[in-house]
């Protein structure tokens, strides 16, 4: 392959995104030049989707795009920070201009909505994987940590849980399977996930702790339990599920995917008693349900348990990346 | 592959690199809070290595974690910044605990060398490939783009030129050839960079332009040339090359190298005339040799001379990446 074709690529990612004045100087130097926010921290994440192993290998281009920058803006969000701006690694096996165009579109969409630029980045040859790193900016006063979480906290958590792993089963399945109205909604979880940002910025100085949800609940909370030094007990019986899982999963998987799915990208937070009263006003903001999954407790460790007494049971495994079931095992 | 064994492995990265003061929240939350500058502007830049490409699949892990900053801070170099805070995203075919311990001792020795902390980033499954973002500061004024340079500019490149296309070609060879010791520096040229940051922060004011050589010199300044609307004059015989070139590689050999070898990471910056008086020093205090090259000129287009009148052929094809010669050509 020669050098021009991906000279000729990265054409697609010169002016991707929001314009922004902070930007000073973007794409097509050594480095950009930004200008920093004066009273507030820089938050920095970055998120790498491998093919094969966080998107299926037929995922549409469009999809990748706008999944490689939602996971990102995801763990902002997570920080309670806005973003602002992205550098882009993508790796391609050879310079297919329509798959890249594909790739562009997507993620230029979504750059777009939450007024994130593109500044810069590389295009490699090699195996299909893209790496974004995001850059935003937060109060550090009210960024929403992972070891803030105290006993008597409640737990909350962001629209519903579980449907991009329902999603999974059904792009794994004959194409036939796709087709219904549940089903295209479950795939469109799992491909196009919404990162819940304006939500994020609404619970600074409201949440205690957050965390995004990539590897499931249970994996996730299970960050925020471990740098608080806390436990938690989880009502079962109170998660959120859409209409769509429960159509088309059996009710025993309904709950391993709530628990253990992974890319579902909803938020997980836990909130102090005093300030549970403003969450109504947040949802209703940011259009978003929010619901109470359970409290934070002192004892250490995970208790699920159904409301007429029956403890629930994890998954043996955590989930990693959505397509490790499909990897051999070392 | 346990989703423990990659945690187990993240471990090795929790206190990466300089303990630096503006780190609010590092390694181990959505995203790595940081205290910005007040007065410079901030500055980021990415770079991905993908074995078999960027590095030969048999080299040692630590050269590789060295090499992945290496050509980071380069980028920052180029620009005239102070590196400050790292994103790692690792993606590895196993969970290799040897290899990576080789991988974190070569990148945080290179780290603590320019006070670089390691704040964050991601481990996953997939073909071996590294991905280092930077973030670094510097003054926009002082800032060296790629297009500033202007017709009279002296340029000059720092070091020598061609060393790591020539450590390739050994380290491509039988493995007997790798024991001399022009063979082992020409190596140790392409395995472990010397990314050129202080010179870089000493250039700021100085020079006009500067870019980093991954690609070559040929490819590399002509970044600057188009991005400024100028062309330039290179003096082929004075281009530096090293002892060990000169005895490893055929004459003719040498020049290509010199022009169209990737991988070297010296600067090659422009100079307007009334400041060429300052880069001795300059030399002196980075303790790198810098070698007038050539002039930028009015007329676009890059033009090789050697001193007798003749003209030099640029080879046909730029350097992409460094093993792109051994991959198919689409």
């Amino acid at each position: 392959m020669a050098a021009g074709e991906f000279e000729l690529i990265e054409r697609f990612f010169a002016d991707l995104g929001a314009d922004r004045d902070d930007v000073l100087l973007g794409v097509g130097d050594d480095a950009a030049l930004l200008a920093p926010s004066a009273r507030k921290s820089l938050t920095l994440c970055t998120d790498t989707l491998v093919a094969g192993v966080h998107f299926p290998l037929d995922a549409p281009a469009e999809d990748v795009g706008f999944k490689a920058l939602a996971v990102n803006l995801s763990d902002l969000a997570a920080m309670a920070a806005e973003p602002a701006w992205a550098l882009l690694s993508l790796t391609l096996p050879e310079a297919d201009e329509q798959w890249v165009a594909g790739f562009a579109a997507g993620f230029g969409e979504l750059a777009r909505r939450f007024d994130v630029a593109l500044v810069g980045g590389d295009t490699t040859q090699g195996p299909l994987a893209v790496s974004v790193h995001l850059a935003g900016w937060v109060d550090p006063a009210l960024a929403l940590r992972r070891d803030r979480a105290q006993a008597g906290d409640a737990i909350y958590v962001s629209g519903t849980l579980g449907d991009a792993a329902a999603g999974l089963r059904i792009w794994q399945g004959d194409e036939s399977l796709r087709s219904g109205p549940e089903q295209r909604f479950l795939i469109e979880r799992l491909q196009r996930p919404q990162p819940r940002v304006e939500l994020g910025v609404a619970l600074a100085g409201v949440a205690a702790c957050a965390v995004d949800i990539s590897d499931g609940l249970a994996a996730d909370l299970g960050h925020i339990l471990r740098r608080s030094g806390v436990g938690a007990r989880i009502d079962v019986d109170a998660l959120p599920l859409s209409a769509a899982l429960r159509t088309a999963v059996e009710p025993a998987e309904q709950l391993q995917f709530a628990l253990s799915g992974g890319d579902d990208y909803e938020l997980c937070f836990t909130v102090a008693p005093f300030a549970e009263a403003s969450l109504s006003e947040i949802a209703q903001r940011c259009g978003i349900s929010l619901t109470r999954i359970g409290v934070i407790e002192a004892e250490p460790g995970l208790r699920l348990c159904h409301r007429d007494g029956r403890e629930a049971m994890l998954p043996e495994s955590g989930w990693q990346h959505f397509m490790s079931r499909t990897l051999p095992r070392s």
